[in-house]
């Protein structure tokens, strides 16, 4: 193992993240998006900092900056470089710079490191077009061409926004790793939750990407005069949306692992002086596990038709979105507690609620991720906030997980 | 007792609203606002009606019609000729076609009537200025003055409008019935509410108009991400709204004569995948006596207070309005109930959960109201809708209670 100063680490870190900071579309707030002369501008910086770490830079057919060293299947690290709009600077960027960082510390102390290469992907966060990590799909070979013809606020095709970035969608297929040349998919991120914190401790081993479901309810009562209908006549459909809210509540609080939403619950007509008589809402379920996820999502489809029966309520429920759970790999999550130990911390096992590049690589090769603790669980903010021990620390377990990693053959 | 046809009563009193409906501000909808063109004419009309009946008809400083017979403490009959914005056609004139013609019945019939003066009021909806039930206020002495400044959407004041209508502000105090010439006030009115209508019977006996409290309540928690905040570290102010709401629908249907309504819930910033940090809600709850009312509101408090301090939320309760009860005369009650009896029909004694004219009245001398069922309970909607059959019945218990009335000296 090579001598670490997790410390200095952390300050070269927080360095290269405010200079990555500094390139945004808005003088106020961090704005990077996709394929934008932002998105160039850091691509460049990012490139810089590979070759000065040692790599061999390319940039494929989405604008992903790719460094290699080595040769034969290969140690992939990355994260993205595009932000969400009024975006903190951690939350993508701290993944690139922590794996350029742990390449130039093992390349300067002599180490001999498997073969590596770092990824700086582009759309992780959709913020863009309505696209999702599109630029790891490619990778991974999983790249959906009808993306090509989604369309930005500003009226701007994705296929056109590649011209632009003088990029050409007939090399897409190219920019995929071929199955026997990635070894694994590790990245670092921070949590954008609140248990670390909670929990005291500065870094996590992430045991899946959670599976997502996301449905929108439709009730319909009867809307009436809040002084002239009684109690017993009324088909209020507030006061049944209520009840649903609260069952979606206790089903994730008695699951294992499961978190759920209510987000969005909007009555109509929404005056104070009438009985509502329609409401709208939304319920956000996410689980470490598929099966417990689809169990959580049939309990309360039933307790919430129950609920609208029982109220003489009309109920639709629409399926919006839904997202498989990403199981993170087994040996790669204990190699990573392992590093992490050899910090002297205590690896917290923890799951995604966020989705991340990893859902997409994962269809190339085993994944994993460590968490950063972040202040506040906060992030796309402004807000957010991870101290430089916590990411020096985090760089010294990449580090330690780099040093004992051998590629399967 | 005169001899008297309901049905044709009915039929009379169904062409009479038709021709006030015509009276509108909008040609595609009913919109008759107080004083306004539209409310002049509807005001002749009614001053025409109520001299063919034989009335001596005056028009006070507010526009109110005024008809009287008679000398000696007055039985005062009416309701209000002004609309809601897209109105159905009984709120309001039906009290007023119910009673001309009722008088009009009985003076034809060669009956002797005690002395009588009918009322059509201008401003019950406050639908124009934001002023509650300012003409029956006037006559019963108890007009605020400060009303005159308030503005409509437009701009004007209340006294500048006054003033477009020929009127003089500083007449209003004349329009006050000095209190021993008062005897009762009686108004017949629909429903507004499915009482009647659930119950099989066309007409019902008041016992109170309902006090009401309202409070608008801002539940303040901890805005998160849907996904990577684990159950138990959530501060989720709609979850917590949703108990709160359910609190307020038990105690109501618990209570006698109460109910309770969250007709405004806002979460923020009401997006699926976030964990809404803020909710604003408001409570309305009515009860046909002040004390039950207040008892009610106590616990409400009380127990929306524990569910914040268990959830970890801000609470903050603002009182927005408060109205007391008003109760209708035991008296008056029974005779309307014997009333409506001599018409072969069973009266239903309920609350109104409206206000009317009658709140006012009552600062003045005792007050009843006669209830009419309305279709499915729907009012200030173009789909309102009694029947001719139950508005014959109204007025014929109404021509039964003028002949039995005696003004107690």
């Amino acid at each position: 193992m090579i001598p670490l100063d997790s410390a200095a680490l952390g300050r070269r870190a927080e360095a290269m993240l405010e200079e990555l900071a500094a390139i945004s579309a808005d003088p106020d707030r961090l704005v990077r998006l996709f394929l934008t002369p932002e998105h160039r501008r850091a691509g460049d910086l990012v490139a810089q900092w590979m070759r000065e770490a040692g790599l061999e830079v390319s940039e494929d057919a989405l604008g992903t900056l790719r460094g290699r060293m080595g040769q034969g299947p290969r140690l992939l690290l990355g994260s993205h470089i595009e932000t969400v709009i009024d975006a903190g600077k951690y939350d993508g960027p701290l993944g690139v710079v922590a794996a350029i960082l742990a390449v130039d510390t093992l390349l300067r102390a002599g180490a001999k490191p498997p073969a590596i290469e770092l990824l700086a992907f582009g759309d992780e966060e959709g913020s863009r077009f309505p696209s999702t990590l599109s630029t790891s799909a490619a990778v991974a070979g999983a790249f959906d061409r009808k993306q090509l013809e989604l369309k930005d606020a500003a009226g701007v095709s994705y296929a056109e926004a590649l011209g632009a970035y003088g990029k050409n969608p007939d090399e897409i297929a190219r920019a995929e790793i071929p199955r026997g040349e990635a070894a694994a998919y590790v990245e670092v991120h921070i949590e954008q939750g609140p248990v670390l914190e909670s929990k005291s401790q500065p870094l996590g081993v992430v045991t899946a990407i959670v599976g997502q479901t996301r449905l929108v309810l439709n009730l319909t009562g009867e809307a009436g005069h809040a002084g002239t209908v009684p109690m017993n006549l009324r088909r209020d459909a507030l006061a049944g949306a209520a009840e649903i809210a609260l069952v979606a509540e206790k089903i994730a609080r008695e699951g294992a692992g499961l978190v759920a939403t209510v987000g969005m619950l909007e009555p109509y007509p929404g005056a104070m002086n009438i009985i509502p008589g329609r409401v709208r809402m939304s319920l956000d379920l996410r689980a470490a596990a598929d099966e417990a996820r689809r169990a959580a999502i049939r309990q309360f489809e039933e307790q919430a038709r129950a609920i609208a029966k029982r109220r003489h309520l009309e109920i639709e429920i629409e399926l919006i979105h839904e997202l498989a759970t990403t199981s993170c790999d087994a040996g790669l999550q204990d190699r990573l507690a392992a590093a992490i130990e050899a910090t002297g911390r205590k690896p917290v096992r923890l799951a995604s609620g966020a989705a991340h590049d990893g859902v997409m690589m994962a269809k190339l090769c085993p994944v994993a991720m460590l968490f950063v603790r972040c202040k506040g669980g906060v992030s796309h903010n402004p807000a957010e906030y991870a101290s430089l021990e916590d990411m020096g620390l985090a760089i010294a377990a990449l580090v330690r997980f780099i040093e004992k990693f051998e590629a399967r053959p």
